[in-house]
């Protein structure tokens, strides 16, 4: 099977892929879409034809295209069981989909670059009203997700086993920290945080250690 | 199996899963979660303790909280897998469920009712610059939804069966109407809405047909 990840390297849901492929032991390309260079690679017709939403990520799998990054998640547990991604219990798996769909489709959305640069355009508010967007919106969600996280967590994000949960919660948790949000207020996330930031799974997935990721960070 | 959800009449989300217990012929009762009155029932104690993130839907199974639109249809999938709504095919699968993820996150968390009142509070824009700001995340949401849509359509979104993909659309076109957008412009979709809202779960499922939806539509 042929795997190649159109991805940006600070993208949390290109992230996510990375972790599940690198978990997963699956050899892939990287194939940078930069998102911000010549006003978003994202929008060039060739990149349209694979994700008309002109979002990242988007899998090639032996050429056939699959976006979001839940969908692509659920594919790759289905074709590659292990290691497994989701618990074997029903109430558990439940849980770990509802933890990854609070960052997935509650928080990350509205924190994204496109909305950021959208309220920056449209309300005029600089980038301190950007952050301030931002730092409002990641806040409300971890409010929300440190106390479903903490009735079930273990090691990790649901018991002791890595989980499609944790792989949303550290990209989240990095972005927290890019706006300068304190986690002191979050300790069960930034506790699973860490625990699952030592994985060298995790540790291969990391923005810095991507082809596209600048020298200098900070400069994109 | 007891099941109770807990939903507002016009929520997306709620609206989703209440087709799939529809389809599946799940017997339940509803708990209204008033979104606007006295400030938001999903801030009271009492259903914060639920689900912690203040969104509806959230389904009790044997009493046991599960949230998260996504997580809540991947259970009942699971557990009541006829008839399916997903369809058989693993590259199938991934197409119905990236359909339905373009709008649980791409589209429907940047117009729902929270973020359009903090737009408002925060920017001092009124109504209609909470509707421009709704029509423009709709208007692009849609834009990249009709091209991944009409290249797998039948008579549904993903062949001629219902699969998630229906679910996710068909409440998304409500709210396209509601701002006034003319679905003309995207054949497709108006086209699956179409068919998907003839099927009588669909049907069952609709706000108006709500306990809790108000007698004098759009007064509240």
């Amino acid at each position: 099977m042929d795997i190649e990840l159109y991805s940006y390297w600070r993208s949390s849901a290109s992230w996510r892929v990375r972790i599940a492929l690198a978990l997963k032991g699956l050899p892939y390309r990287t194939s940078p879409v930069h998102l911000v260079r010549d006003g978003g690679e994202q929008h060039a017709d060739r990149y349209r034809a694979l994700n008309p939403m002109r979002e990242v990520p988007t899998l090639l799998v032996d050429g056939v295209a699959i976006a979001q990054s839940a969908a692509i998640l659920e594919f790759l547990e289905e074709r590659f069981p292990e290691p497994a991604l989701l618990p074997g219990d029903a109430h558990q798996r439940a849980h770990a989909r509802r933890l990854f769909e609070i960052v997935n489709s509650s928080i990350q959305p509205l924190q994204n670059l496109r909305v950021l640069q959208y309220v920056d355009s449209t309300f005029q508010v600089g980038s301190a009203g950007r952050a301030d967007w931002a730092r409002y919106w990641i806040s409300l969600g971890l409010d929300g997700l440190e106390p479903v996280l903490s009735s079930r967590a273990g090691r990790h994000a649901v018991s002791d086993t890595v989980s499609i949960a944790d792989l949303a919660i550290v990209p989240q948790v990095y972005n927290a920290r890019r706006f300068d949000l304190d986690m002191a207020r979050w300790p069960c996330i930034a506790r699973v945080d860490a625990a699952a930031s030592e994985h060298p799974a995790f540790v291969a997935a990391h923005p810095d250690r991507q082809p596209d990721a600048p020298e200098a960070l900070g400069t994109s």
